[in-house]
């Protein structure tokens, strides 16, 4: 518990995380106070691939997340669910009875992880139902599409967050402080890179109606999320192209892309993202010192050095930070920065749309704004 | 001797270099056979800056060059430069005197390394003389400049070579032949950046009369090189962005430039350059492997490693070797891949001419060709 609770410290979140709560309630009660335990946020998960797998995995080891439910369209996964997790067959929802969550006490929020196209459907309808929505990143398949999501989640009066796992990462929340408390000096240029090589071809992240968009959809999202919590500022225009050297694989989707974006302070962050090269990087290099991690986005271990020597940050489970974190949010209303609302998600999708339109336009500088 | 008689033979230059001649008389010699030394190639350096001093002190371990002129404008540096490498009055010139050039039996070629706009006067000012040229890079400061100094050279019957130093230094020459022999399976990605901190304001390098451009001519040549002998192809396309935070210091020229190449293969290049920020990068991944040297460029020691682990390459002075390898061109035709030609040198300046196109063009593909 000790390396865990220094490690949370550490992290300077600047957040309470709730998954110290049981501790400080184990300390009352030694003292003989009497209290009820923290309540920890139910979650629903919506789509029972093999994130979601990973995520139920990592949900295990939370300390104010339980999972409680599932939505699936697939009902020979229920049985298999059902016994894995404890789950009560009240708790067991397909697309068709998604409405009646709303009468179902034990869940708060339920996590889409459907594919990137459906975000937008199965969010206004999770809204509809009263509880709290978690998405998947990428937000949606379009900018339009992520404001119709906030404005669903806010007639109905539920919050909405995006998956952004790594904003819970310890290693990026270390160079975010290092950046914040001036050790690189100004901040001059950034280079993030993710890419990886994309195996059965007939999946559903190459259909462009499921995926919405290839390699930038997936995973040049960590990138362009990264450049702009470096910078800690919003670009001013986006640059891109394209490349395919699979055109059969790659017919629907975005096989590799190369942006640039541009941001008010001057730094110009140089990105690269695809489904067909191993890339993954993040690099920040500033007046007095740079920042490299590598592996910097995948599921970890995260390695990361600086002009002072390698970081050392505990190796964590990130979903399970994520869902520890999310659940403090929810519950209680904490804030972090950079937030992981549907405000940042919308954010960007706009720079997705706009390194669509360079690439459209033979990579012409699109203004943002 | 052995260790560098086996680094060169491991470098796999596919040019059988002059400075093995002397190890091969010695044993001739020992064997009672009488022979001439092998020529060395006699060389006059023009523009006595930092850099050619840095040139000098190497060529002092060359096996076949060996500096026997000058030519400088500045009368002061005479007496220093002579005593320093026990140079004969008849082979100091001025710019004034230099058309005499072409009755000294005692120098073979000049290498020129004056400020990039200066090379297009003074490659056609030696060539005129009848001497072989070296020009250092950026080869000049247009690629109209260095079609007339390829021309000048052709009608001269002379040799003009570019002073591409990386192209004889041992981690870049293994890394090309990683790459040739399939080592990395098909190239996909290319990531060059090369920038430093400039420092003394008034130097002539902030002068765009004198430099021609910023970064980009300087050190985003690198990058563009690099980019074209990784990938062993000629771009289709350049997009370029450009940002500026010291529109004073850098009122003139460049300050810090991104760039992608389109290569035909499909490998998109991610260029960066900058005199306000220290980057040092150079990284190809395959299908099978990746490489990555860093420092990738500067005077050494350069550092690489691949998917396979560090490569150890043996640490060389890299003007020692350049100049070697050239007296090989230039005394015996030896020929080498990449080239370090005029042809060469064109290639370079078409692509920074396409780069400042594409900036002024708000970073839109120009199409090369």
């Amino acid at each position: 518990m000790s390396t865990r609770r220094d490690f949370l410290q550490n992290m300077g979140l600047g957040i309470g995380f709730a998954s110290l709560a049981p501790t400080l309630l184990q300390t009352t009660q030694a003292a003989g106070i009497s209290q009820n335990p923290a309540p920890k946020l139910r979650v629903a998960l919506m789509g029972l691939g093999s994130y979601a797998t990973r995520v139920a995995e990592a949900m295990k080891t939370c300390q104010s997340a339980v999972l409680t439910g599932i939505v699936t369209g697939t009902p020979a996964k229920i049985p298999v669910w059902k016994e894995k997790y404890a789950l009560a067959d009240k708790n067991i929802y397909s697309y068709e009875t998604l409405g009646e969550l709303k009468n179902n006490p034990d869940i708060d929020v339920v996590y889409v992880i459907t594919p990137n196209s459906l975000h937008h459907t199965h969010v206004i309808q999770v809204a509809a139902t009263g509880k709290h929505v978690i998405t998947e990143k990428p937000m949606a398949d379009t900018a339009k599409h992520a404001e119709e999501m906030i404005k669903a989640c806010e007639k109905a009066g539920v919050k909405l967050l995006v998956g952004y796992r790594m904003h819970f990462e310890p290693y990026t929340r270390e160079v975010i402080r290092m950046l914040r408390d001036g050790e690189m000096g100004t901040l001059m240029h950034v280079d993030n890179y993710m890419g990886f090589r994309i195996g059965d071809p007939t999946q559903w992240r190459l259909k462009k109606d499921l995926a919405g968009g290839g390699a930038l959809m997936d995973v040049g999202v960590y990138c362009l999320n990264a450049a702009r919590y470096l910078t800690n500022e919003e670009p001013l225009w986006v640059t891109a192209q394209e490349t395919k050297t699979d055109p059969v694989k790659f017919k629907e989707v975005d096989e590799t892309i190369t942006f640039q974006l541009g941001f008010p302070g001057g730094v110009i962050a140089s990105c690269a993202t695809s489904y067909n090269v191993n890339l993954e990087r993040l690099y920040a290099v500033g007046t007095k010192g740079f920042v490299e991690m590598s592996p910097a986005y995948s599921y970890g271990p995260i390695k990361g050095r600086t002009h002072k020597g390698p970081l050392n940050e505990p190796v964590v489970t990130h979903q399970t930070l994520q869902m520890d974190g999310m659940a403090d949010i929810i519950l209680n209303g904490k804030t972090m920065t950079p937030a992981v609302d549907g405000y940042e998600g919308l954010r960007d999708m706009k720079i997705i749309d706009a390194i669509y339109e360079s690439i459209r336009k033979k990579g012409v500088k699109i203004q943002l704004g």
